[in-house]
């Protein structure tokens, strides 16, 4: 039985290789990069192609993930309570602050987007669930790292990087931030991700009180801040709905 | 070598089983249903939630899908040639046809949806990239079905259900409808999916002219239909757009 746990993980180890960086790639490059003989490697694609997890170029003979992977995820958001419930007060975020909304939830060392209401005007947005954003420097990962403790830990133990001159990076710096959001109750990020980007954002709990996501809204600078400062009547949006969507995950009132 | 490939084959099992029906399953439940011994299922269930593919609910300890499924199937999206190319092009038949607009490859035995502009106006609408649609009923379905030999086999072997009166189901009567749409170019569902709702859509080739997808407008009958028949201008604003895409993966001019 050890064995054949061995092949689930190396099969998931070349759908993460493939998810990342080059995103199509030969038998020799999977091989290689996965530390297994080509024979190996081989069996394993040939059964994640015949599931449908594996796609091969007719031309060039490399693979890229497959459209399962598309067809399962989907299936993830329709089982995903918070989303569920968060799908109405989102749009009344959106509407009510005439900014883009965002739901997040921690994956691995990140924050995962699983649902994204665009910003109610004409402009090209591009859709984002399914998105990974950081968790040190954006209003949703500093909400995650100040209420649950694995994303606190994840946060730390992960590379910091500093995406703009105000990404927060120390760790002490940073555990003062997450002070600040636990007492203030909602994060911002004034241009520490994206230069004339702003974000807020605020804690979803469940039933047991739990923190199980964030919500926040993201936009430009000039129409979140003011005085270097977000604007007070959008954290009040922001957190409205965070409370909203607590309350009917049976959060009870604050 | 065979048992590793076997052990992602029960792996591949379980993600389906748990993507179908219930959603939400018990250990004794998923073993009984993929024929497998408790022991053995529950070491591939681990696995697999390990590595983010399988979440366990920590109350009723049951089983479903979990957030690296929706991570990567967005990746998957990401290196989606066709997807990529046809962005702007449905943005453009969006705006064009005031309805909405879809982009659909075949998958196993349906139409998967990689791309969906909302039609443009302030109603509710709910995102379906990811979902699947039959290839028997739907205009997206016919377009595959008449081109792509694959999907006409898998339309063929596929149990065709009727959706409403207007479903065609009987073999011979659907080939009819397959031979009508590689005379016309496009394809059309008069409420043979949905009751209300009509759709157009035209086949999408790339440089081997192959038939890699086919992309369509879904509306109300009222709006896209005339005297039981589909409107002229909506039917040449869906082909001017497949050309568009066509022509930009290489597909050459017609």
């Amino acid at each position: 039985m050890a064995r054949n746990i061995q092949s689930v993980e190396r099969a998931a180890a070349m759908l993460r290789l493939l998810a990342g960086g080059e995103r199509r790639l030969g038998l020799s490059d999977i091989a290689s990069s996965t530390g297994l003989a080509k024979g190996t490697a081989h069996g394993i694609l040939r059964t994640l192609q015949q599931e449908g997890f594996v796609e091969q170029d007719d031309a060039s003979g490399r693979y890229q993930l497959g459209a399962e992977l598309l067809r399962l995820g989907t299936t993830y958001l329709d089982v995903h309570e918070l989303r569920a419930r968060a799908l109405v007060w989102t749009d009344d975020l959106a509407r009510s602050s005439g900014e883009s909304v965002h739901l997040g939830v921690l994956h691995q060392q990140g924050v995962l987007i699983v649902h994204h209401v665009f910003r109610p005007d004409d402009s090209r947005q591009v859709l984002e669930i399914g998105a990974m954003q950081p968790l040190h420097s954006t209003a949703l990962g500093k909400v995650l790292s100040a209420y649950d403790p694995v994303a606190h830990s994840e946060a730390l133990e992960a590379e910091r990087k500093p995406f703009t001159d105000r990404t927060v990076c120390e760790p002490e710096a940073f555990e003062r931030i997450l002070d600040l959001t636990r007492a203030r109750g909602y994060a911002a990020d004034v241009e520490e991700t994206w230069e004339g980007v702003a974000s807020i954002a605020a804690p979803i709990h469940d039933r047991r009180r739990m923190p199980v996501g964030a919500v926040g809204i993201t936009g430009a600078v000039e129409r979140l801040g003011r005085d270097g400062e977000v604007r007070p009547e959008l954290i009040a949006a922001v957190r409205d709905c965070a409370r909203a969507v607590s309350r009917d995950l049976g959060g009870g009132r604050f």
